[in-house]
């Protein structure tokens, strides 16, 4: 009953070889393929549920690359190989208990500690303080919060459209709020999940510490737990917070980006690289964030490959490790990039969910971002409607923002999806295999393989992207 | 914590009142309110949860008939009444079984029978034979089938951006399948679910009989049982089916479309109405087909009214009954607005699932079309980037083009949400409350309340719409 599909298949595949193909009908190629014989949900699966979650240093981060290699190995691309970094490594331990004692009832609150938490040495009890942010915190005088246990309760915006903004404003709670409270004297935080949705989920993540401040315990509640927690203070002054985490640091260890090639057939030595980060937070199994962009990535490759097309540039496929908590991958990738002198003309990365395409966010010039948009009339029939100056992703953004940076005239392009969902899995349990729809999945995996081929055909080593007249 | 909104929602509305608002803030503000004090969410939950599946002349029908007035009434619009229509009634009544009989083997596929199908009168068991479409059932010679149970087996095509067009492509096999079959001599059917899932979960639909055709049992099976018996036919042709199913229709009896209204400041009799079908199949809870649809338009009734909007049209709201199997509510709709000699300048339905905004399809002239897409700026911001030419919905449809169409000139709109999981649930009994996120609902609500002020606006008795030239 699928017979046609394959001979669309063929049939566009010829017309190919015989240079005869344009560009629409090789990007329809593309979606085609995926959308028929497409191994992207499969291949997700495979992460998801073979490998399983995969915390930087974890033996599920082993087993990703180990998957991964294999995988991009048996795609029989040109060069499949590790690149060595070295990761922090976090282990949560096995106590993570998070209680609210008020009114003489003593009651589990749905709570993770945050990634890169010390634990508790034993169990902390204290009074509460709830604040609304951490520059309610900055304003307070020194030893205002002694002693206590400060809850974090800003929630997600959900006035704005784009769910990253109203991450974005509120994201520092999570990261800085422990020592900003710390320095406040404050024994202790608990934060309000980053999630637009009100349920028992916990949504984990990374913290940090800044220096010369006693490092305090931070762990995160439930959207429904926080507005628990809220009310019940409103009522009970006296109620307190009991933790309990066992969570540690160990020493750095030994870990790899997973890196595949294509190599160019004009110019071998110039590279557009693309991908998504391999490690996961460990809970759930990293399905949307971030299995979905290295499967966008891979499938992007294996598409491109499979269609046949000889690039002029060298693509380069990268699963970074360690976004999560350290960017070491993406910060190793770049600094090794520039001892060897590579160019990169343009790097792309998905990192926001295996939802409906919208767009790229793009971070060029505005001279690139207006070229870019002038693909959109091949693109939009796939829903991509978006091409907007924005961000890259966090793995891509060394290539041209650190120290170590390779280029400041690399493009870099972050695939956008539909965000509205987004939130409702980041980080937390929920982000499993299951809830990441085969289609919207495909679809992204056919998009970025489209903006590649884009690029690769029109972007020339000056920046400037030639797209053609009649688009 | 979440004072900041209802701060921002009162600056505006002080704004408002002072005439000094724009568009584009007014626009905000609806979003602003809907995303953050919004009823969709609870309103869907009642009818899905408290009401339940309706299909027409169902207890459900009555009981979403009474919520609905009672939920109108509640909200203070300025008239709320029935509208009397006559209903089919179809009854699926207790046994539906399909099983397979193949090498010894007796088993169970996860079927339901069509909507409007006759029963079997026991059991019928006979021959299979498996075809992909309608077509190949019509070139047959007569009394090819004569016996047989026919298998239609042609699946959506994936390949399609929008997953209505490949519904479209072989829903014929669900509607007239039966009768095609019953004229070269079958005795039943079994259609493959119209999904793009692979998946156990089968979908109903309604289904029609030709005249002076024997009338056979129709039903459908889950995609993955489709898969499934179309290998075991491969292997073995003496295969065969065995229906058994008590389905059978009732004479019609009264039901309602039920309506609200805004009166107009400026054209009372002119009226802008919008909708969707309050009857659902009796799988699921039809959240998404069409609760969602009935709840974006009742939403946005009362976002324009909570925002002291004072239309020019007199703004009518209609729920429809019977859009599944009869379309008698909108037949019954545009013929008595006709016999009133009503003027409906333009009619606005969203019947497509409760998914993030992607925009609106016009069934209006090139002119209009064009006109109405000058919007985009004012409603990109909110994802919806498509305007183009296209269908209305089933239910105002018959205003403009039925025999007692009221007007050739209407505007017809129909909202248009991202449409790559609709399938997944609809006429299944996936389709609760449970899978439609409450973000992407909200969304929509907002978004029909922004097309119906933009055309209250801007729309002029001629039909021009006079969109401001700074858009």
């Amino acid at each position: 009953m699928k017979h046609y599909f394959s001979i669309t298949f063929l049939m566009l595949a010829a017309l190919f070889t015989k240079g005869q193909q344009t560009d629409q009908q090789f990007i329809r190629s593309l979606f085609d393929q995926e959308l028929t014989e497409g191994q992207s949900h499969e291949l997700l699966r495979q992460l998801c549920k073979d490998v399983g979650n995969r915390l930087s240093g974890s033996e599920g981060a082993d087993k990703a690359v180990a998957w991964s290699l294999e995988t991009m190995k048996a795609m029989g691309f040109d060069t499949v190989y590790l690149q060595p970094i070295e990761v922090p490594v976090w282990v949560r331990g096995e106590k993570e208990n998070i209680r609210l004692i008020s009114d003489g009832k003593d009651i589990s609150l749905h709570g993770f500690s945050l990634g890169g938490s010390v634990g508790t040495n034993g169990k902390i009890r204290a009074d509460i303080v709830e604040v609304d942010g951490i520059e309610s915190v900055q304003k307070m005088p020194d030893g205002a919060l002694k002693g206590k246990i400060v809850f974090y309760n800003r929630p997600m915006d959900p006035r704005k459209i784009n769910t990253f903004e109203s991450y974005g404003g509120c994201v520092d709670q999570r990261y800085a709020g422990a020592s900003e409270a710390a320095a406040k004297g404050a024994i202790g935080v608990v934060v309000r999940s980053m999630s637009l949705r009100n349920d028992q989920h916990p949504h984990t993540g990374s913290m940090g510490y800044q220096k010369d401040i006693p490092q305090i315990p931070a762990a995160a509640i439930s959207t429904a737990d926080a507005d628990r927690l809220s009310e019940v203070l409103q009522a009970d002054k006296k109620a307190q917070i009991e933790m309990e985490m066992d969570c540690y640091q160990l020493q750095d260890k030994p870990s790899y980006n997973v890196i595949a090639e294509l190599r160019g057939s004009v110019f071998p030595n110039e590279i557009i690289a693309f991908g998504g980060h391999l490690d996961s937070w460990d809970k759930g199994e990293g399905a949307h964030d971030d299995g979905a962009g290295v499967i966008h990535s891979l499938e992007a490759m294996r598409l491109l490959q499979q269609s046949a097309y000889r690039p002029r540039y060298t693509l380069r496929l990268v699963f970074f490790m360690n976004e999560e908590n350290g960017n070491r991958g993406g910060k190793t990738y770049a600094s090794v990039s520039k001892s060897k002198g590579e160019i990169h003309v343009a790097a792309i990365e998905s990192d926001r969910g295996g939802f409906s395409p919208r767009g790229f966010s793009i971070d060029g010039t505005d001279e690139q971002v207006k070229q870019i948009a002038g693909f959109k009339k091949l693109l939009e029939p796939y829903g991509l409607h978006a091409f907007e100056k924005g961000y890259g992703g966090v793995d891509i953004n060394p290539i041209k923002f650190t120290e170590n940076k390779v280029s400041d005239h690399t493009i870099l392009l972050g695939f956008v999806p539909d965000s509205q969902r987004y939130f409702d899995f980041h980080h937390a349990d929920t982000d499993v295999w299951e809830n990441v729809n085969k289609r919207e999945l495909e679809l992204g995996s056919a998009s970025m393989a489209a903006m590649i081929y884009l690029l690769d055909k029109y972007l020339g080593l000056d920046g400037d992207v030639k797209v053609p007249d009649v688009y």
